[in-house]
């Protein structure tokens, strides 16, 4: 496996838009879309969608520079639910979600944070979708053509992002005459980060924020490059001892297999893939993204990783060795698979904007040195920057991201700037390695649980939440009160 | 005269690199200049300059884009003075002047609040220009080359060059191997905002800004646009009430004598001007630059109000009638001059980058309604917007400052978000109008003299100052004492 098919399996599957779990890349994720579709909870709370509104914006491509080009403008697409909202007279307050790397459609019922919580604050709800994605991509163009177009894909950032997010809100806010109405902005994943530094860089725009399994930390050297598949491992050794020597020794067994005479078609036969494997990298590409995602996804109405551990360990052993074991486990995941590893799939806007994201600015060294169970695979950054290269035309600005966003020693930078930022983590989730896990301050709070898997907490809530999401909730919840109490406070002495 | 032509007045002669003192539209900062160049003290102080050595940064065009010509490079010039640096191992602090809308050469010695105070501080100092002035232009152009290009001129912005600082200190920051030296920017006037904003976008790459002479609120609808030739008028008026009713009185008085036959010759005439007239308003558009100047830069040293008071309340009304009076104001402003109003005068980097500047984003709605001793010329936005898209084929953004930097609601928005600012103003100058006039929080601090006027404190230190100006740099020397010392105090804690 090279360097950039690691990256990108991390990338794109992992990161991508699991949080709303429908927008999916590989069987990992596919299972999450079947559960979430089966789910009698979530059908009916379906039902939710129908109380947004869409609208689309007139938003200005570039707002950084004054070429003729940045005032093109494009339409961008948002929606709001006024259901629960006070009013403007009563400066009741606005949940913002912020899109991430996916059509904001699936956000609606799945992030059910603001909906579950928009009466208790007579909250009005807004869901942004993302510039590039779902019904958002400028120039009139597909997704396809804006992203082929090296000049068009190129105004697609994150500070573009985050300043499309600023002028819809304040479009929104003042046309609902609701100037004094705090403004609460929610993220997950990438979004997560987008709702940390939009706090961070638009603190006019927003009161606070709640950033839901944002790796804000995962960049440039902060955060060790396998930070991200020693957490993997450990789940899967805390799940099972023998699962996690089974997982260690199946890596050079498959090597070995491929390395045999029709070596590649034994093992295809033996995983019984879709279509015959073209080599052993392509089943270990497989099993790693399995494992990672069950890892980064662990959520604990289906526990994935116990999931596929029960299946290995269950499995006899004697009959096909340590890859019958590594092969029951993926059973145990897909169930009633008609095959395996690598069914039909279309490559989604997740994955071809995220690929494009984190080749330009996006840049998390996430990599395989030694602690893990995988086999080593070293982010190298000079070989992704040129991958990056011979894919785009550009190469990647890997320091951007602490250049504008900051990252390095934020303890100590926050400490004493800023305010009113909830980072939100379970610890399962590998992503949790490049997350804010300390309190920073009075107001920037870390709320993690043991655990928790990859932005739990803002998914809608279920009878069946465990009482420590269930707790985890309730008290982001109690905190955005505490920023909305002090707030009106402060609101009311200056207008006195 | 047209709206435009009250805007660029303002723009260009008043906010104009009027720090320095040495880059300059008009006579009015022309005689600036030569009392400048005549100061003895200052001519001593010539010599910090070649304490300064230059280097150049190899910077990005583009920050926020990744369009290919995103990625060009330009240099960009900066300038260290290490004679007073403790050293990396001491964590010793790094002031940065954040250059503004001219060339750095004059702002060395010019601004020399950072010179003066670098030993008490062991301080390194950076002085770093703004892009597309002086040497620090793109492609490999000249200014004018520059400016006249759509595209070129497009990458002149705000937020651009707040990238650019942020790049440049994190790799002298870097170089030097003094990551946690902490770093203190300081700018006036235009460059005040950049440096106030900048602690806002870029705390974790300066701990602190001084502010000085920093009209942050003058943009959109936050300050009456009226408030600066309040402050003007209300100046005039202290100095003494019959040289302000002479001004008054005057407006009139050109109209009706352009009027008559021959009536622009006679004022020519009367005016001893160096050209001939080409209308009365040319001689109103100077007479309104002449005290708008007067008032902006009142230094103590000079008090030019009250020198052109002095000539107008000493002349002889029977003689010439008002216009004599005004016309005796004009010459003790204007000592030993050959001639008067329209001397020649070369196009400034400053009149045109400001210019573009203003027509772009920095759109200051300064007008004159009422309550004042100038006649009515309203700013109307809508006539200001065809003016600039006639002038460079694109419009102003009037809300994109109070978009990305804020501005409404600052108390309320401050009072518990960010830290580390001073805002220093003079209350003569009239951009203090749009300045910050009360603390906002414990460590966001106003800090005037009802006598200063327009960047006072960031002047270098002379043995006439002021008692009040020698304590207002007192009292933020004080302050920014107070910073490092909790610095210190953190950093000490963190790094055990």
């Amino acid at each position: 496996m090279t360097l950039s098919r690691l990256y990108f399996i991390i990338s794109f599957i992992l990161f991508a838009a699991s949080i709303s779990g429908h927008k999916l890349y590989t069987p990992t994720l596919s299972l999450q879309r079947k559960n979430f579709l089966q789910d009698p909870e979530r059908a009916v709370s379906a039902s939710v969608s129908n109380d947004f509104e869409t609208f689309f914006f007139n938003q200005t491509l570039d707002h950084f520079n004054y070429r003729p080009e940045s005032y093109t403008t494009f339409r961008q697409r948002y929606l709001i639910n006024s259901k629960y909202w006070g009013s403007a007279n009563s400066s009741a307050p606005i949940f913002v979600y912020l899109g991430a790397e996916a059509p904001i459609d699936g956000d609606l019922i799945g992030i059910g944070f603001l909906t579950d919580n928009a009466a208790q604050f007579e909250a009005l709800l807004v869901y942004i979708e993302h510039r590039y994605y779902g019904e958002s991509i400028p120039l009139g163009m597909s997704f396809e053509e804006a992203l082929k177009d090296a000049n068009v894909r190129g105004y697609f950032s994150s500070a573009q992002t985050l300043a499309d997010y600023a002028a819809i809100i304040l479009h929104v806010k003042q046309n609902l005459k609701a100037r004094d109405s705090p403004v609460i902005v929610v993220g997950g994943s990438y979004g997560g980060m987008l709702a940390s530094w939009f706090r961070l860089k638009y603190p006019h725009v927003t009161l606070g924020a709640l950033a839901s399994s944002a790796p804000i930390l995962y960049f440039d050297d902060i955060t060790p490059q396998d930070a991200y598949y020693w957490v993997v491992t450990k789940d899967f050794k805390e799940a099972s001892e023998t699962c996690y020597q089974a997982i260690v020794d199946s890596w050079s067994e498959i090597d070995r297999v491929a390395q045999e005479p029709k070596g590649t078609a034994n093992l295809s036969k033996m995983f019984k893939t879709c279509k015959p494997l073209k080599s052993g990298d392509e089943l270990k590409d497989y099993l790693m993204s399995l494992y990672a995602g069950a890892a980064q996804y662990d959520d604990p109405a289906r526990n994935p990783v116990t999931v596929i551990c029960n299946g290995i360990d269950g499995a006899n052993a004697t009959e096909n060795g340590v890859l019958g074991k590594i092969f029951a486990g993926v059973v145990a995941y897909h169930v009633n698979s008609p095959c395996y590893v690598n069914p039909p799939t279309n490559v989604s806007e997740t994955d071809l904007g995220w690929g494009w994201q984190s080749c330009s600015e996006m840049v998390m060294p996430i990599g395989i040195t030694n602690n893990s169970m995988f086999p080593s695979y070293p982010f190298v950054l000079s070989s992704f920057i040129d991958e990056c290269n011979s894919s785009y035309g550009v190469v990647p600005r890997p320091h951007w991201v602490t250049t504008y966003y900051g990252g390095h020693d934020i303890e100590l930078i926050l400490l004493r700037f800023g305010s009113n930022i909830i980072f939100s983590n379970g610890l399962r989730d590998p992503y949790s390695s490049g997350g804010v896990l300390k309190n920073i301050s009075d107001s920037i709070i870390a709320v993690y649980t043991e655990k928790g898997s990859h932005c739990l907490d803002i998914h809608a809530q279920k009878q069946t939440d465990p009482d420590w999401l269930v707790m985890q909730r309730k008290t982001e919840i109690e905190i955005i009160k505490g920023w909305l109490t002090t707030y009106y406070a402060d609101l009311l002495a200056f207008k006195q």
